[in-house]
């Protein structure tokens, strides 16, 4: 549960995929995510900082993420925050990472055309989901 | 932030959309959220039970979501829970519906193709991220 | 991940505390979460609607729980929801029940005194947290 | 919505409390959040890397929360992440801040004991909670 975070951002950089050699698919990219704020005298909302994430992914959502997503998409996320530091031989930073569990375009900002994957459709067959209807509530 | 919730789900009704006489977009539909659990004893993981929402959204996002997403989609959805009893003249009930602040397609389960829209391209121009290059992590 | 839900509340009946014949504490009680909301025409902060779930504690938090939480006192809950349609032989309903993870007292209310328990505070002992001094950031 | 973060750790600095010349309370301190991981080969539960943060709480909150955590104890936070770079004369740096929306003691790890302050004793009089009898469900 611990560190669990939901992020709404642009894609920054081009989502980089590659499988090891263990055969793991691992797609990641930069996402920066700006906060909007309102600006009493200027009238208007205007944007705040950013937050500079790095979003990876793994297995099935890793290989899906690498054929959906490209730079300048508007996408959220749900997933693990880990914050790493690192140095080489110059300088020393912080990474700051989401291990994405969930991944999907952001349609606040636009249209989105879905495709389910193969497998996940054979099992869909048996998925046609039946609400019991003595607990349906009316549809406002 | 209080009655904050993150689901991930199958679409289970064709998206209902209608736009009010003050011009105000409202798209819903129901979302069956199944639990997956590992079945020891048959030694696989199982569906467990199923929460079920009625998702709504407003403004820009009902009107995306109306145009992307259809009954049989899998989505994640990132929203305020409200739980409100309801009665005729025959039955009493409860309604749990989320109202969606963030909606998108579950790229767990397939490829998404995203198309931003035309006011959103617009100010997207001069929305190319700059990364602060002192800041910048190296990319693992 | 999915069903992720934060939730702070007035707790609206007294903790019940019961261990079961396999010796697994659960409390459970009933909170209310009010949304407020500004009431532009009476220029004030009003009350919305409340939205009332079951929440259930399991082991150690279920018996920390009973020891610490009364009625009438404000908390927040982090937890996984579960919807659950019930029927007797007089009527039917549903119950939203919200499986703690984290249960804490809302300091946003009032003041707060924490004992830890002994076998959590005997590991303790080994767990001064020792920041690595090249990455500590100035406290602002 | 976005970058909205739940966080449960150890305080790891006794909390600083100052207040602005405006008259704003703000507290702040340094928490460890540190994962656990289920190590096969050694076949128990080890710790793994830890997410370093600092916590700031403003107003009503921080007053509060001042009063009530120490160095040591175990909470939860709900917030709002904010990644900002820094720099000094000598070195550059990140800092990764939750500003605190709610905090309180982990009752995982310890009993907590609860006063409501003043102020919002008096208002929690108007407060009973009074739950729809048509709309109960059982407390299970």
């Amino acid at each position: 549960m611990s560190d669990h975070i939901t992020i709404t951002g642009l894609v920054a950089t081009q989502p980089r995929h590659i499988v090891t050699s263990e055969g793991l698919p691992i797609t990641s990219f930069r996402l920066a995510s700006t906060q909007r704020r309102f600006d009493t005298s200027a009238g208007k909302w205007i944007d705040g900082e950013t937050n500079w994430y790095t979003v990876t992914a793994f297995r099935q959502l890793a290989t899906h993420t690498a054929e959906s997503v490209d730079k300048g998409d508007r996408i959220l996320v749900v997933g693990k925050l880990r914050i790493r530091e690192w140095e080489n031989d110059e300088r020393t930073g912080t990474n700051i990472e989401v291990e994405g569990e969930a991944i999907g375009h952001d349609l606040t900002w636009g249209i989105g055309v879905f495709t389910r994957a193969v497998g996940a459709a054979i099992s869909a067959e048996s998925e046609e989901a039946t609400e019991p209807t003595t607990a349906v509530a009316p549809q406002s």
